[in-house]
């Protein structure tokens, strides 16, 4: 894994990363094989996708491609992990706790909210079919989703319910399960209809609002404070 | 679609269908095309399924197959809509509702356990795998799916749980929502973990029953009648 920032949110065009013209030439390079790569990738899968053609889109020789990334695999690998992780630090942003307890279910609605706003679109929900697709083939390919994913999203949480616990905001005796229940009342329903209706089956704002509002209700009832 | 109770439980050597020897012949042909289709589709994926191999394995010929099943598409259809039926079918037998409240908890906890006994099993979730990573080039295939597994169970559970609302045995204004909380509160975790890290990821039974003591007691703070 390359400790590049810029690299690592090559889909982010608004995002995260320094403007191009400010990096060097070998950062131009990783991160232009990384945007190559996301667009082959989703649109090709895993095994339609060619390194020469992926050189060549990135308009870099393949031994670039290889000195980069080592193997396609690992690029894959990369990709996942800097798609998935960009994700993730765009929920975890710029929402500060809430101090009493009759602000929590309003905050944990706009978390649940930008959760699922960032995770349901179209290309890290293709992302997330594409890997499942290749588990048997490529585990690494889908641990690296796992880890970045999901795993990372529940510890987060699970963080956040302990703190609140001792704040006296909520009363959580194991945040992981609690962080997993919340996640799974939020993202269980979305997550499985997009998986297998597509992309037409991605929530409106209204939809969100009306599935994040029973979740945490139904989260509440069991560890709110009162 | 055929309505062949036989042909629609291919994979359960014990359970459903009529032994062979009482089948007519064009049912026992039936059969022998689903059986080797699920060996086939499964192990070798969609494209990776050839229809001429498929029908030297089922001991016809490639016009017999077609014969009965019209198209590789419909042939796969009907493939996941009688595995995801058979499941469905496993899960929703033998359970007699509970007359009194304090019955609930433990009657929920069965359901669930074996809910999740029945549909995390290698061959269900290499299924569900399998239609995930082809729903952008065979949206039919993951529609059967999510038909016949996920919705159909959330429609039975709305059911129960509006009977037990009546019951006085819960509290249940909206039975779908209900349903689809208490869904994801049992399925989410373990079938995300076996999506993405294999079947190495797939519960065992005591663990099992943490994941589904916890749903239960998070569903009944929200949902229980006192």
């Amino acid at each position: 894994m390359v400790a590049d920032v810029d690299a690592a949110t090559p889909h982010t065009a608004t995002g995260g990363g320094a403007p191009a013209e400010t990096l060097g030439r070998s950062e131009r390079k990783h991160r232009a094989i990384l945007e190559a790569a996301q667009g082959m990738f989703l649109a090709g899968g895993y095994l339609g996708t060619n390194m020469d053609e992926l050189a060549a889109a990135s308009r870099v020789s393949k031994q670039t491609v290889y000195k980069h990334f080592g193997s396609k695999e690992a690029l894959f690998v990369e990709l996942v992990t800097s798609m998935t992780d960009a994700a993730g630090d765009r929920v975890h942003v710029d929402l500060a706790d809430p101090t009493e307890a009759d602000e929590v279910p309003s905050f944990l609605e706009a978390y649940a909210d930008r959760q699922l706003d960032i995770v349901m679109t179209p290309t890290l929900l293709q992302l997330r079919r594409l890997v499942i697709g290749e588990v048997t083939r490529f585990p690494e390919l889908a641990e690296a989703l796992y880890e970045h994913g999901p795993k990372r999203a529940i510890t987060t949480l699970a963080a956040m319910f302990e703190r609140f616990d001792e704040l006296g905001l909520l009363r959580v005796d194991d945040p992981t399960a609690a962080a997993t229940e919340f996640n799974w009342l939020v993202m269980g329903e979305p997550v499985n209809r997009a998986m297998l209706l597509g992309d037409a089956a991605i929530p409106t704002a209204a939809e969100r609002a009306a599935q994040v509002r029973g979740a945490v209700r139904v989260f509440l009832a069991a560890y709110g404070a009162r």
